[in-house]
């Protein structure tokens, strides 16, 4: 496995959503290389956020890596469209399809990075047969569309998991964390292997560029 | 019946998705008095734009009527977060429910205007039973998430036989009409009996106050 | 048409369910005619109730008249289980279904009598083409399945409109109504032209056959 | 209008599944001029037949006009498919979509003659506003989907309603029949008004020729 | 880990539903510490059973535990009402929610004591994520929702392999076996390792107490 | 474990839609003792091909193994029609209902043999616990229902893990590949361990016999 680059994903779901190609522009301006965009349609989860539009509308304001995380049903549906508009990476659920190997397939098809999703209470062993087919694994440690959530150290457990099977089968995705990252849960998410740090409300509670670099801090 | 105002109510799902507070104090300052907002959830149509959210941002920018579109499968859902979030109309396809008029209800419950719509297929008669209770008929003239569409001069037909209707029932609800509305479709639109006129692609095509003064030029 | 006798049909969803035959027993004591069964699923509508078992349980200790009003998604699913149960009469909602007329068909089918049922958003020019082979029309006077709800007068407009119908069309269904009777919600049901009149809060609200004596009094 | 000539569709439905080609082949020679295609999913009805790739299978040998009944959820889904296979004539359930006027308009636009079809326990006034747009309405004489049907002569009351409508609003629509058609029962169906006879059973009980020949002779 | 107080939770599902208050004494006074409650909403599983009104019911007339399953789709929609209602734990299917952590976490946070079920076909290694957080693993011994069901030995490796799971990661959730229980199976069921066990039909066939005692002394 | 015989098992899904009948005699007559028929409804895949009625059609006219493939939602609906249509074997997958040993057991009580059936993207461990009732397990070696589809040589990790747990285990049954299989990737298949193997395109380009020969001497 080569060695990552760890990556800061602020998640603009707590930005602006008036101001959010200022406040893209803010975080790249900040040192993010990734830009997190989480899509729900509430039905996978309660709430409704955004969809391809917005990628369209920030890709040409911005080279940060456009990370979008699909808490949809039916997600071979988005595929088409968020390549269209510019996405670099589209992330999918394993408990919102039968046919997540399809999907993954049809993201790389594409031409975009894939990614396949855990939710907190599923197991490793539901994503064994697409570890060799994707560019990333996000883990979830929070509950996506549930209030209240706090980081779920439980969750470590599979990250670490995940990181020896990528020595062992020799393999080289990504491992993505996402839910309560802030300047403390960061240095354990980073000791269980993980490489690229989504965070949302702790980026954009205060100044966004000290925030981003306090999280950087933290893993060197 | 009282004499109604005309209204045009511009639709931000043609505006910049990256700028969002920019163009809704633009349209403001352009004399729009409602601002249109198309909830879409990729269910109930095939597109998601966006939620609640978005009305809590561009909340404390604009004195305009916030008006809200839900294109979505369970309405039921979303009224208090729209309510909490500072939408002032809510508006239901009577196409999303078998509780069409508990929906309603409570929306005037959570202090808003409520409206129901009709799809371009959707009889008058579908409606019979809820308009002494609505502030608004929208009459959709296309059809909502297919792409392509054109203004459907029949669907005025339905416009007309709402404006007789509110005279013969004595009621007061406004009648408003979405989809393809430009400088020579509103005219029609106008003498079949609508109040109210969104229009998105026109008003956001060149510039935004020119375009909605030549609306309201055609509508004197 | 035939001079319909008027009939109470006390909803035992206001019962204690802990005690459904010694409830069901006191309600035929007291004089009803009809027991009045709320099937909920927890998907057509939000609450979840009881489903044929019920029926089975209480069967054996009442001659009333067992009425039951599926509030369910798929209702043609419940129809073999309710008649053999021991059901008397099954009502569907229109809006649960795209084949009423097939549902009712089976109903009647199953020996037991059949209704349609409209929430209080419904046309009655929905069920114009089943009003000839339904035995009763029951029309929702609240929204089932909404917390909170009181008699909807508006309702009774669909009352009158179904009452001059069965007049001109020479038919001979019943006119059921549900939802906020009492002693005096009753006398305007009885004018618009009900027949049977469902009962739970208000005849459960202390003693159950004095409130029922009530609201007799006032259908003389 | 225009005189309507009057057409036989047999439904191959109960054709031998192992040798659709030669039953249509078989059909065309008999005089029929119509093919009629009952496509069902499971879903929107219980049975699961066939879809585009029989009609793909049979387009070559025959000239027949060949008339697909879309018995599916999502009807949307199949217009593009069945337009490349070169079916010639789409039928959609009212039932089947909240955007009925958009899936006839996507018919349409893919080359297709359009139809839209009503269940029996679904009101004429449905569909009301798409009557101006397609070139056929379809009602359904027994239920689709539910065993054991037998003709339902209330049905002709809406076909009727239909013929009066067109002569009316100056329409040509074409209106068919569907659901236990025999020697006798499409004496009725014509006088009330309808203009093509879908017959299954009927058709390929016996010699298909002399049941063609039977039925026709009833139309003179 | 605790050494567990094996445990009858006498299913009411079997008990008579016109008196289930005069039931659940009886259960108490014949032993019964837990009270088990089979939520059914005929969509998940096919019948129809009863929801937290129940609960709300018999709590008064009861000490014990009552122990609801839920095999109902949503579950995440009946966590609120059953612990207002007085419901002591509750379960929940594996299979019916792609957001099990979550529910399982809500169920918590609601006060009550929380449990993950498995169906005959579904494999330890679903659950290997939340065991750290339930109070307790119910595994089916047959299918619910599907009649004439037997008790499925080979489910007992499953039991097997969860007792041996809480030995080595030290956990204290309690073992719950659930169908076709009676005086011969539980002995294999302990024997396998499960402390708590389920039964409705053995139960409610002829004396209650004595089945119970009966029951009981295999588990000496 | 006993010696497995090899066999090749046509897919009619690549025969003529017009001539079953005589496309599944010629496969008989070309040597298959297996015949693979892939039920599609639109909703599990895309695809709607076809169901029960023609398994009844092709059942009197071969000897062949009907092997049915079921690629719908509610598997449990069809069991009884297949068994009656004269279906040999039915294969449900895993991911289409959290009932999976139930329908699998219904299958088995329908006197049929059950097959269970992995995606490319799931996991082994999921069928863990019905590897002991099932006859078959089919191993998708591409995505059902996404256009396009290549052999996807990592599956034979997943035929070559069953290979060994049918060892270990003492277990019986039989495993299948689909998908993409030709006479260079039946080898590799082999090699994993497969015993069935579906083949449709690659038989049906020209030579029927002579593509099932070359397909066998692969298999020597």
């Amino acid at each position: 496995m080569l060695k990552k680059t760890l990556k800061i994903a602020p998640s603009i779901l707590s930005a602006d959503f008036g101001n959010f190609e200022r406040d893209v522009i803010g975080l790249e301006i900040a040192g993010a290389e990734w830009v997190h965009i989480d899509v729900m349609d509430g039905h996978f989860v309660d709430n409704l956020s955004f969809g391809a539009d917005l990628v369209k509308a920030i890709r040409p304001v911005t080279k940060c890596l456009l990370d979008c995380h699909l808490m949809v049903e039916n997600p071979e549906k988005y595929v088409d469209s968020f390549a269209k508009a510019g996405a670099d990476s589209l992330s999918v659920h394993v408990e919102s399809t039968p046919h997540i190997h399809a999907v993954l397939q049809k993201i790389k098809a594409a031409g975009m990075r894939s990614a396949v999703v855990l939710n907190p209470g599923t197991s490793v062993s539901a994503i064994r047969h697409v570890l060799e087919m994707v560019d990333m694994v996000l883990v979830m440690t929070v509950n996506p569309g549930f209030s209240g959530q706090k980081f779920i150290p439980e969750c470590l457990e599979k990250v670490r998991e995940l990181n020896e099977m990528r020595e062992i089968l020799a393999l080289n995705f990504e491992i993505q964390v996402d839910g309560g990252v802030n300047d403390e849960t960061v240095i354990s998410c980073r000791k269980a292997g993980a490489d690229i740090f989504v965070a949302g409300n702790y980026i954009f509670s205060g100044n966004v560029a000290e925030n981003i670099a306090k999280l950087r801090e933290k893993l060197v």
